[in-house]
């Protein structure tokens, strides 16, 4: 029962949280609903694949392992956005599971992905240079009834940010600038 | 000039690295080619939405900020998101900068979405839960001519696995178990 009563104090918690980011959206006009995360990337000086990567107060490392020239400094860049999916599948089944009260013991999700990389080098431009496919595997663990989880996934598959960016697809717009 | 002989070793080195892999699968069969990154994430107990992130050697935290419910002790999955991009971007800046023997100073990415948090909450079915769209602000410096740069931007948005991610999409699967 431990773990039970222990999540539940970090559901309710996430619950009044969550109620009160919806009172506010519906009393605010419709633009205050948009939120725009920013992040910088730079190259870090003498090294031929590491990036420091800032956003808000948030500092991390990218790079890629040895066998890609890199000096495996930190994860890489696809690496990444796997981790993004699985830790907004997590998040997504904390935030829906104190939204319906629905208890939570454990969630773990590992993310796999199949990539081709003679897309990437330009070796056949038949070939995506991103993932082809990619897996989710997802672990729930609770004292309620498998039903309340099946709804509960329902609504994550619904509503996962990053799920929906990586199945659907975003416009993305770019701009370089060049200076000596 | 110190900027670019610095940074000429670490792109010799990446040309290198790049070289060999491409020698590797010129000589291997096709099956070879595909690499199948893997990532687990799960919740960090007692938590109501602290992710532990690992994928190979490397470990890090996934947060939401507390204005979402969470102990901001790292930057969130849409930020991950977007730091993959930039970071992807980067990287592949300087595979081909050293594939075609361009130098490179500096590389630095600012990425930017607009996401509309209603979408995520529920409150409304016509809001999709992901990013409406992404903007990307590159900025390269370097002793080169301006046409090699466009060069190298033309090949780079041809050949980033992340941005080819974002924009055209890619197939999910899911398999979800529920225990005690």
């Amino acid at each position: 029962m431990t773990a039970t009563i222990t999540t539940s104090i970090a559901l309710e918690r996430l619950a009044g949280a969550v109620q009160a980011n919806v009172d506010a959206l519906a009393s605010a006009p419709p633009e205050a609903a948009t939120i725009r995360p920013r992040v910088r990337t730079s190259l870090i000086k003498g090294t031929p694949t590491g990036v420091h990567v800032s956003t808000g107060p948030h500092e991390f490392t990218i790079d890629e392992p040895t066998s890609l020239g890199g000096d495996d400094t930190g994860a890489n860049p696809v690496e990444h956005l796997l981790a993004s999916l699985g830790a907004c599948q997590v998040i997504s089944y904390q935030v829906w599971a104190a939204k319906l009260g629905i208890a939570i013991d454990n969630v773990e999700v590992d993310i796999t992905g199949d990539l081709d990389v003679r897309g990437f080098f330009g070796l056949d431009h038949d070939i995506r240079p991103g993932f082809n496919t990619i897996q989710v595997e997802a672990r729930i663990t609770g004292p309620e009834h498998r039903e309340r989880y099946e709804e509960l996934t329902d609504l994550v598959e619904r509503h996962c940010p990053v799920l929906d960016i990586i199945t659907v697809g975003v416009p993305v717009t770019s701009k370089v600038t060049y200076a000596d």
